[in-house]
């Protein structure tokens, strides 16, 4: 144990006071670095671009899949392969093991084999031509993200990317500049949005369940330092690099996605304004590594400097708010924290409990928690839950979410239908981790959106998952 | 149920949106309000005047005691009654009945009779001049505390004060420059401090088992609505109207209390530093009077500017971050939750539950709570609560924790020791009101805490509670 005076000698060198402004109130100028205005030169787009919120592309009689990225994407070949309309053409990996696995489980489960590309890092580029898919799941790590979708629309595929789509605004816009360009979806692969509880939450904020909607939460604590014990291949190879050079929320998605839909951001009704953001010390990565690998261990000869905990609100453009926290560091129990609060009641999640006027418990004392929530599934279960959610769940997948989602993509690939996200909420849902970095860089300061939709989120309609 | 348009009409009515930074990071001028920089000129401390962090008074061998507000106040009349070496000299209230009501209590269970004061407002000089009490607990209501606690330091009483001190940053600094000018002990009564699980957590934090802090959260969710329908007496009389006129986070002490003595902040090791701070529209103070008052009636002809759902997040010198929220408005459950997260583990409130390397789950899935937690009870429970936890929970009052703060403050007073709360910790607590009103009001920039201590705060010694 250590004592009081180690304790305190320890906490010292941590060095870190946001020391940035001055007592009580008076001015504090931000630094404003040449990076972060980058997207001030993207007001307009350019000529022949057109806007991609409701999209409908031309529908597809069989869909046409290719998957790159197959650790994760085993995951989604594995799904699409039950799925009817589709034609699983091409996947790809570096390793030739995970090709050979997906393209067997194809075979069991559709009796045709897909073709496996792999060879070097831009073989992906011989499949898009060699087998022009319809569309590609894009699983790789998040570095190659943007230059895969980027390559994979300006050959002619819809791009599904997985969580987040990228670290860097640039990035973002361009995956906005390029879909609006070739008019080919882009759309993140947000699982999270598909779950029993969130597409419930969806349906009930739909209904006015708990009135106007006033306030957010979505958090990711996931305990993943046993990650950085990875070699070779798996996450742990290139994630906690990220955390060395950015602190802000670097996984913000799973849960901002849903509550974004929720409030209608970027639909209409409500849009993403502006976010503050405070980490905590950075503790965690440095000592798991001092104690778990070599010195000399890439991981060791570095400095981890993403705080353990980031925790950000944002604010939306009629005043709501949402706080948003992440840590992957420390030895918390996993949770997914996820709360819309209205007017009229709350819908919580981990666990799962619901509270509100029309609910049924007007005390608001208790919750609606564990047996009790049966009634509440009975009436409120989202239809989309209603018609796959059994298979879903047989599936696996995150508790069925992986397979609605795909089940989702196929669905309106196959009927030329919109989409379920857009590229512009993928890029709103990814910003918040280079807009959470500068905020934290900068002491908390207001850190404003950019507007990835340039003023059109007006005319996109809410969300509605028509089954 | 409302349609969607009118929803979104009802929504566009808030008008409310920060609007106040450039797009992307570029350079935000905050508004700097005269009365924010008020607390500038306090830098020196006045001739005569001490530091009164860690300060011992002069032992009382009898502890002469005096109450002025009767309706909260009559738990701490009633607690008082059945300790040792006190003597209740004086009760005061503009209620005759509640005066009545404590001066029976005295009688009944201490066998003599306090005399009884407050024929108008200022009727409490008077108790001082005759009765000359050695402290005074002060539960009016909040645009009183601060006249009335000055008043009786200066008649050479301490001053004992409810939640918050003040909403002013201007009255903060009236308590700390009396305190220190008439030497008397000005403490806030923040009695979660003395919760049960409260105790617990201060305890295992000061023996490392959660190794170091990194992170805390506190909230107060109460639906206190009904409050509004008051007259003539009750906190809703005059509650509200702080809704009328501060945006910002009226009522932080409960929760930030408890993680701010856990982290030793204002005691050598760890201090604030600054804050961020958004609410919500502000929506539910205006539906709720609209329905069940008369269009007359004083809580319909003015506006309700304070957000439902309030959330700030505090830095700290060593860089922590602790997420305070509060609503008083919305028909959520009762929360008081409470998180406290180091590089080991994790404690939380509402309910409790802990996760720690030195706890045994290891696995970090899982919370050890409900019957789990007796083994956790027994190899923790702070030693205050060991001694007098028992007899507090008979006692009542908020599960005992009000009875051991009445206990702590006679023997603290008796003995002539230190109290567990000096008054720097009830500025800094309370100085969360008008500091997150002051970031609410420029879009969440982060506002500097006043350093109420003047820098002292590093000689004074991390709270032990010895019994």
């Amino acid at each position: 144990m250590a004592t009081d005076s180690s304790r305190r000698n320890f906490i010292k060198k941590l060095g870190i006071t946001s020391g940035l402004f001055a007592l009580g109130g008076s001015p504090f100028i931000p630094k404003v670095q040449a990076k972060e205005e980058a997207f001030l030169h993207h007001n307009k787009r350019s000529a022949g671009a057109v806007y991609m919120g409701g999209f409908r592309a031309k529908p597809l009689p069989v869909v046409k899949l290719a998957f790159i990225g197959l650790n994760r994407g085993f995951t989604h070949v594995a799904h699409a392969s039950v799925l009817d309309n589709v034609q699983i053409i091409a996947v790809c990996d570096l390793h030739q093991d995970l090709v050979e696995r997906s393209v067997k489980r194809v075979r069991d489960k559709a009796g045709y084999a897909p073709k496996g590309y792999g060879k070097d890092p831009q073989d992906y580029h011989r499949m898009l031509e060699e087998c022009k898919p319809d569309a590609v799941c894009i699983s790789t790590d998040w570095a190659t993200h943007v230059p895969i979708a980027c390559a994979c629309m300006e050959a002619g595929a819809h791009a599904f990317v997985e969580v987040p789509f990228s670290t860097s605004l640039d990035e973002l816009w361009q995956l906005v500049n390029t879909s609006e360009r070739t008019q080919k979806h882009c759309m993140m692969l947000e699982n999270v949005n598909y779950g029993r509880e969130e597409l419930m939450y969806l349906n009930m904020t739909r209904q006015h369940v708990i009135g106007e909607l006033l306030h957010g939460e979505a958090a990711y604590i996931h305990n993943l330092r046993d990650m950085m014990m990875d070699k070779e291949r798996g996450e742990g190879v290139w994630r906690p690099d990220y955390m060395q050079r950015i602190n802000g929320n670097l996984y913000p998605t799973h849960g901002l996605g849903p509550v974004a839909q929720y409030m209608n951001l970027a639909r209409t009704e409500d849009q993403f304004d502006s976010i503050v953001s405070m980490s905590s010390p950075a503790l965690g990565r440095t000592a798991y590594a001092k104690k778990k690998l070599p010195a000399e261990h890439h991981w060791n000869t570095k400095c981890f400097v993403c705080g353990d905990m980031n925790t950000s609100i944002i604010k939306t453009t009629v005043g709501r708010t949402i706080v948003v926290q992440w840590d992957e560091t420390t030895p918390r129990p996993y949770s997914r924290h996820n709360l819309i609060q209205g007017t009229a009641g709350t819908l919580a999640g981990f666990p799962t409990r619901v509270a509100g006027e029309k609910l049924g418990n007007g005390n608001y004392h208790n919750w609606i928690e564990g047996e009790q929530l049966q009634a509440i599934y009975e009436q409120y279960d989202h239809p989309l839950w209603r018609k796959i959610g059994e298979t879903a769940q047989k599936m696996g997948g995150h508790g069925g979410m992986d397979f609605v989602m795909m089940y989702r993509i196929v669905e309106c690939l196959h009927k030329g239908e919109p989409l379920d996200q857009n590229v512009y909420e993928g890029a709103f849902w990814s910003a918040v981790c280079p807009l959470s970095a500068q905020s934290v860089a900068q002491g908390g300061i207001p850190v404003r959106f950019p507007d990835f939709t340039r003023g059109d989120w007006k005319t996109t309609v809410p969300l509605g998952i028509v089954c």
